[in-house]
């Protein structure tokens, strides 16, 4: 059974030594959150994940969701008991408006909690993750009506929330979809068509379910100027609040899939369905955007998470299985053989997946701080810097961290050799999970195309500018500091391989736009290398500030930090150099065959 | 559901024109192996392949194996009939000496065979692969008595042999192995133990299985100098060749796994089961490693069999799915949207895919050509660097073609987006069974650890240097064409980086030893990709030999051959430049924690 300990520690190191949250108190929220206070909900988040989430982890991948020939769907044996305590804990309301109910916390506080339940269970943590995104979106778009009808009850966790893109036909190029809404006298739209892949399209944690669907009304132009965004119950709210009738929506089948098997992948059937407009008529992507938006992290949390946890239970296999002698000589000669750690190579995949997993966390973690700023702060210059900000770096964590996150899974599966393939150890779970993160809120090659072919040209290339200087500026302000070099230098390296890949699209790629698409992922993980070495720079640097004023009984922790930070910028930041190869390289070898050679 | 379609034109093209096995008619088998022979063979196994096995491949993996409570274990609906027809193919024996049944064709004419069996079923392929492995470690090891036995038998596809070296405690370090033998009056010995992760330890397909065991005769020294290896049949064999009573071995548990489900992994206890000595007392791996290399090569197979058959259903859907418009401007206008294809991003992954799939296939093909002269030559200098370069190259190709295949397969999948994820398209079936490729028969950081401390070193060097001078050779002697510049230039960079980490290594890793872990893994696979390049060239060479002889039919397939490798010189091969910078780094930053920092 595999094991996780939530990153209490690290996550504070965070929050505090790197990123000083305590300098943002001037925005709404954060006054709260308090050092003492981000300590209880975070320790109280790692409890709640560790004894209750995480036991239901394989047992839910085993036993699956069950959809019953009426159209009901039964989730696996415990998450209906962990839900309730999940919504009873405010958990799924803790960066939500204090006005419907929630706690209206930081937004890098709960992404720091988020990663702690899933790691603990991803199939489980999504029923509230979309909850959490439905919310966002009503927030910002819909009516006060709706708002004051749905969000208390769905920040509660009385009931959740889903979201309706796909459609089997289309997935990532919505503008074909078909779902249709055929405006009512009262104001009120029914709404039919079928969406597949909806997660917790059905369950039976809560006593509704509120779905967000993308359709077009009809008469709406084609394409995707013609789609709204509607919110549709499954059980119609009464003017008094309670539940009324059942409405024209059902879940026609669940999805046999390789992994979260937790939660259930409905394929939903609406029939004339009664809905509301969410936002303006035909600007329904508009609103969508923002529960979208807020999935890609979320996205990206995952694969943080999956690697997280499956390297906890790589480290832990390590140390304590023996098998064979180091290449120096017995390390254990009172054993049989020595631990697995010593070997060379089984360290090398530790330290590989340990260094994503603390630089990726701390970009996580300063991503969500620029969400809170962008949201909350009544600078305008400093909401559209963090707005930029965030929006250049939501497809580089979406796509980075999940496929980095997969990969990590697989690695430490490795470390397991045999063991590792066999269910009962928990591993292979870890890959059919992360798998999907890849995959779903937008492949990684939708989010690589968004980063070149959209978030780079945007305001003139305004945020990438910044990003450029944001780098740069840290590189020299710390330049004299010779502790910091062997973080910084191989930094500046790669900071140069971006530029220079940047720069070659704005030369390649504008009159021949497969340029920018035949290096659309190099550019992706090549950014993503320089985002992640930064923040190692950083850590090295919180690092050492405080180790020299003395902190006696973490040294040891943070003093491990900047070994491994050390293994990043030495033997994995090198990587953007064949990435800036490729980018250069250009579509031609690419696209040269016709489609009849594949 | 998957198709597939066996490349019997590419491996044709790679026998006849590549590799010119009509030179090779002076060893025994290949007179019988001429042009039409072989097309004949390939044909047929293509036939065999794609109609019979690839039909069982996802039924097989849904039904997986039943152990019942007697011990015995049902494989899925339709392996046995499938086994039935495989055998009476004569398939099992075709490389396998005439003397006892088998075709005695070479060796190479098996692997190509070998890889359409395993695209289309890779479970299945495994109870008759490990046959095949424990056929000719008994051919190189087993006194003729045994021979007599067991081999016709097993040939036949009467009986099925497996491998017995892991125990619950011990899988790569054989020297903790636990399996006890008594040597009784009568030469046998009795075994008694446990062993597990036994593929097809326990099935119905055979009338008997012959289990090769490892185990330690009462007395015998410890570590790995102790070991002997003994047949062990499940059914006790009369003098005359019939079925006696059941021998003391019976299978425990099957294991729940990952994938290959339709292959039967088994926990073997062994209680006295008679069995009798294969090779020299406390010789044991010796003779095991016959059937090891065997695995390893096979394994690798494993790894471009899943790879090309996830291709081929990756380039079928990337041709039919429409989603989205060519960055260029609409293709299909006609049509909603555009296929995949047309996108840069998705043209990367397939092409990708296939520039590895085709030269790893060649790869494949010249090692077992190099086994086949290793084996059958009566020039002993030929046979010695053959064999040199057989053994050089097998943890190259066991660790590469499986990590880079389940790379692959999972870039497939990503190719299907969501629906990728859905077990009925198939796709995530091929990402599961590919997986164990990259662990079983040593894991792959044994395989490059094998490769840089014992293979490199071997002889003084000798083979590792045989291959710089045939690669060097031949860039050399191909200097001046043209043609080949586009692939040789490349090349000979990779080259030199190759040389470069392999000097390092001989100055840095002889005192400090972990700098040969260290960099172990990035070695192998900077080895592979000079391999592959070096392929590359020779198959570029003979294509463009081959248009200028007027291909006419098949033009247009050689043609794309110049491009795929043209890719893969430009955007696959320069990676040797990260892998050079990793192992040049050495052991420090990665050996620098403590243990307790894990």
């Amino acid at each position: 059974m595999p094991v996780y300990k939530a990153p209490v520690d690290d996550v504070q190191f965070l929050l505090n030594d790197v990123f000083h949250i305590e300098r943002y108190d001037n925005l709404p929220g954060f006054a709260d959150a308090s050092p003492d206070v981000v300590s209880a909900i975070v320790n109280e988040a790692a409890k709640f994940s560790e004894q209750v989430l995480a036991p239901l982890n394989r047992s839910g991948d085993i036993e699956g969701c069950t959809r019953h020939p009426d159209g009901r769907v039964t989730t696996p044996k415990g998450f209906k008991e962990a839900f309730r305590q999940l919504s009873e804990g405010g958990w799924i309301g803790l960066g939500a408006p204090a006005e419907f109910g929630g706690q209206g916390l930081p937004h890098v506080v709960s992404t720091a909690v988020g990663e702690f339940m899933i790691s603990a269970n991803m199939a489980f943590s999504m029923y509230s993750g979309l909850t959490q995104g439905a919310v966002a979106a009503m927030v910002e778009h819909a009516s006060e009506d709706l708002k004051k009808t749905y969000l208390p009850k769905m920040i509660s966790g009385e009931w959740a929330g889903t979201m309706n893109l796909t459609e089997p036909h289309c997935g990532t190029d919505l503008g074909l979809l078909r779902t249709k809404a055929v405006p009512q006298a009262d104001g009120s739209y029914k709404i039919s068509g079928t969406k597949i892949f909806i997660s917790g399209g059905e369950q039976d944690l809560t006593s509704n379910i509120i779905h967000l669907v993308l359709a077009r009304i009809e008469g709406a132009p084609a394409g995707t100027k013609g789609i709204s965004l509607f919110v549709v119950p499954k059980v119609m709210v009464k003017p008094d609040g309670s539940l009324g009738d059942g409405n024209g929506v059902s879940c026609g089948s669940i999805e046999h899939k390789m992994g979260i098997h937790g939660n259930s992948t409905c394929v939903m059937n609406y029939d004339g369905a009664t809905g509301w407009l969410i936002g303006e008529t035909n600007r329904g992507l508009n609103a969508m955007f923002v529960m979208m938006n807020e999935a890609r992290l979320a996205v990206g949390l995952q694969g943080l998470a999956q690697s997280e946890v499956a390297y906890q239970n790589a480290a832990l296999y390590a140390k304590e299985r023996v098998q064979g002698r180091a290449l120096t000589g017995a390390k254990a000669a009172d054993k049989a053989a020595d631990p697995l750690i010593v070997h060379p190579d089984v360290r090398r995949m530790l330290m590989e997946i340990r260094a994503f997993n603390e630089g990726a966390r701390a970009l996580m973690l300063w991503t969500a701080l620029n969400g809170d700023v962008s949201h909350r702060s009544d600078d305008t210059k400093a909401r559209q810097a963090s707005d930029d900000m965030m929006g250049l770096l939501t497809p580089v964590i979406k796509g980075v961290l999940t496929d980095r996150g997969f990969a990590n899974a697989v690695q430490a599966q490795q470390v397991f050799g045999g063991h590792g393939y066999i269910a009962e150890q928990g591993m292979e779970q870890f890959v059919r999970d992360a798998r999907i993160a890849m995959i779903y809120e937008g492949a990684n090659g939708v989010q690589a195309l968004d980063l070149v072919g959209r978030k780079l040209g945007k305001d003139g290339g305004r945020a990438v500018m910044a990003f450029f200087a944001e780098v740069q500026g840290y590189i020299k302000e710390h330049v004299d500091d010779e502790k910091l070099n062997v973080y910084l230098k191989p930094l500046g390296k790669a900071l140069a391989d971006l530029q220079q890949g940047t720069m070659w699209f704005m030369q390649n790629a504008m009159a021949q736009p497969d340029n920018a698409g035949a290096g659309s992922t190099d550019y992706m993980h090549l950014f993503g290398l320089v985002a992640l070495g930064y923040m190692w720079a950083r850590i090295a640097q919180a690092v050492n500030v405080k180790l020299a004023s003395g902190a006696a009984g973490d040294a040891d922790r943070l003093k491990a930090k900047l070994v491994t930070g050390k293994f990043f910028a030495e033997r994995m930041l090198p990587e953007t150099a064949v990435h800036l190869v490729r980018i250069q390289n250009g579509a031609s070898s690419m696209m040269e065959l016709p489609a009849e050679a594949f």
